[in-house]
């Protein structure tokens, strides 16, 4: 198997203003190829730690990838650099030159004398063409070493590898890695992990449990020669762990809860309705997130105010005087409310305290009722979350339990 | 100036399974301190590599801060390789040792035994206590070198960080770089750069645009012997700036529009309602994220079809059926009915076309109306994101014009 390292240049990264989002889509797509990321560095625009690294890079892995540093000012010096370091003459490119042009021309402005700089490229070397700038990429390969140079800003840097480095790099690699996720709620990682104990040490594919923001994953990796191989190894890991999990799982490779509920409703040919107090909007804001959520979704409450619950969905002034605003009835009419109002096949009712810190009634911050309700029943779920003090967390994982409660009746769950 | 050196210690960021965030958020933070981060570099969990790298940080910088490999397992190593660098001996603090032990009683379970593990810290360093997490950090300074370990979660490293790394690396710092930030909308980048191209040469303070989802940020950094002194160097920058932009700043260093329309609803004693249609519960879920939004937001309702708009709303059929859902005219009385619906004062009304693509009307996708209507009055705008294909980008983009424009109305700046 191949290593590789990978040398980010930039002062911006240093002085934390941008997010390092290169470096993860770089050791991403190495991965799949069976290439392992042994180390990732940034450094600034300056030569000499930038020779050091890549002289150290070079000396303890088989390829070397460089982000950013080729623009054309004087700053940008990874392309003079790298070639002094790998032994490469720097030379005019005509076509190079001419694609920097008619970048420009096609942009209608004229080309600065500095850009000509972009157009110097390793001789010997190979150029990747820039798409989306006027950094074209290179490849420099000796005495069993490569090393690539990319350009920094992402919409140059990803097609530029998807399309050119990683067919070039094709040669280097040793097979596939592939990871599938099996994505589950309702369960918490400890739970879910004495259920799928035994597997978590299998070797290939791996599994390992992820928990995320009320939800836990189960990643299952496989390594194997080809992409075709790495997936069938993985499948009958997946189907066992299916099985063992059953309703806890909502979706293998789904990108998420809302994507899966608005697929279902789809199928189903039925339609949701909403009645939102502590989550604001955030439920009907993920669902509509789905382009195509339309055909199933006509309609959504953001019921903050008790007189809004009473006007529009219908909730009774005694059930609010009663039980009050957080509770399991007003959950209950919130959902049915909401189901008349959008004349839709299921209506979700969501009241709770999103915090920070409680409210005036003595109910902790984080202690939501969800309901949902179709034509003859209605169910009604209580979540404590634990964290009075996260706002963000609680809106986000009541309506994921909402979404949930969604999905676990279309499925037939609940009730049937 | 001392200079420093990040070492982030995990396999999933070398397979790009997640963002590197705390890299970012630590540079972030010592660049205001004035402490310069000269190298970031990520390993995997290897004992040779990272001890190597340690070493070499330590040879050309004074601060080398680790963040990850502290968990309880054997594969986390930061702590003993660190130690064995540094020449110091580890021991089991009983006071960490309570507190991990305490931290398992609270969450009702009981503790692992290989949780002892993080009961030992170097001895003769400085403990920073989990207040998030079982797994304490440390600080150790020998011969003019200081090395601080952290742990990976963000959750746990940021709070660990801001109580007690930092006052803890105060004395190292020189000076003070302070960064404000001017928020602007409705004025595109170039524009800007423009009304404000003399500034943007300036030295201390430096001004610098930067354009994010349709708004463009101004960042003013000054640099000076402390933070007070930073600050007033800034102020008579911002105050300029804000001159010349006018009605087009929405705010200084506010985290957001919607921030910034919460707190003016509530100074003037208003209430606000929503009718949303392609941004779907958008601008009601950024609302509702403000904490206090409950006094000036009682009503949202997501119209998705129209018979809701009808039903609820009260847009007349008629203007549905001559002027289409998506119309200057539709917009207009969806602001006046969400303002009646909600009993408000002011009602905004949001309807266009997210995509991605375009619907089956002629109409392109990123084509959007925005209304905002008071007892008077309907103002009316219309929106072209020219992105046809962004959907999330379009959503993000026309909520934010909505949020801006009852800025715009509540500072006095729309028809009065």
């Amino acid at each position: 198997m191949h290593n590789c390292e990978i040398i980010c240049v930039g002062t911006e990264l240093l002085l934390g203003d941008i997010l390092n989002t290169n470096v993860r889509f770089l050791s991403k797509e190495l991965a799949a190829m069976g290439i392992a990321v042994l180390h990732q560095s940034v450094i600034g625009d300056n030569s000499e730690r930038l020779a050091n690294e890549v002289r150290t890079a070079l000396s303890r892995s088989d390829i070397v990838i460089t982000s950013g540093g080729l623009g054309p000012t004087p700053d940008d010096l990874t392309k003079e650099i790298c070639c002094e370091v790998m032994g490469f003459e720097l030379t005019v490119d005509k076509k190079v030159l001419n694609n920097i042009e008619s970048y420009f021309r096609s942009k209608g402005i004229s080309m600065a004398a500095s850009n000509k700089k972009q157009a110097y490229i390793p001789a010997g070397g190979t150029v990747f063409r820039n798409d989306n700038g006027t950094a074209p990429g290179a490849a420099m390969e000796k005495d069993g070493k490569c090393l690539i140079m990319l350009p920094g800003p992402p919409r140059e840097l990803e097609p530029m590898f998807i399309e050119q480095a990683k067919p070039f790099l094709k040669k280097y690699s040793s097979g596939s890695i592939i990871s599938h996720t099996v994505r589950t709620m309702g369960i918490g990682e400890s739970a879910l992990a004495e259920m799928v104990g035994d597997l978590l040490g299998n070797k290939n594919p791996t599994v390992a449990p992820y928990a995320k923001d009320g939800e836990v994953l189960l990643r299952i990796t496989a390594a194997a020669v080809d992409e075709k191989s790495a997936h069938e190894l993985c499948k009958p890991m997946i189907e066992q762990i299916r099985a063992r999990l059953s309703s806890y799982v909502y979706g293998i490779d789904t990108d998420s809860i809302e994507q899966r509920v608005v697929e279902l409703l789809s199928e189903k040919g039925k339609k949701i309705a909403l009645a939102e107090s502590c989550t604001g909007g955030y439920i009907a804001k993920r669902i509509t997130d789905i382009p195509g959520s339309s055909s199933v979704f006509d309609c959504g409450i953001v019921s903050y105010a008790n007189q809004t619950k009473v006007d529009i969905l219908g909730v009774s002034p005694d059930t609010l005087e009663i039980s009050g605003a957080v509770s399991k009835q007003t959950a209950a009419e919130m959902a049915q409310g909401a189901r008349r109002a959008g004349n839709a096949d299921i209506g979700i009712g969501v009241t709770g305290i999103a915090g920070p810190g409680n409210d005036s009634s003595n109910k902790p911050a984080g202690l939501i009722y969800i309901a949902l309700a179709d034509k003859d029943k209605t169910f009604v779920d209580k979540l404590i979350t634990g964290r009075s003090f996260d706002r963000e967390y609680n809106r986000y994982v009541a309506s994921s339990y909402a979404l949930n409660m969604a999905r676990l009746y279309l499925e037939g769950f609940l009730g049937g």
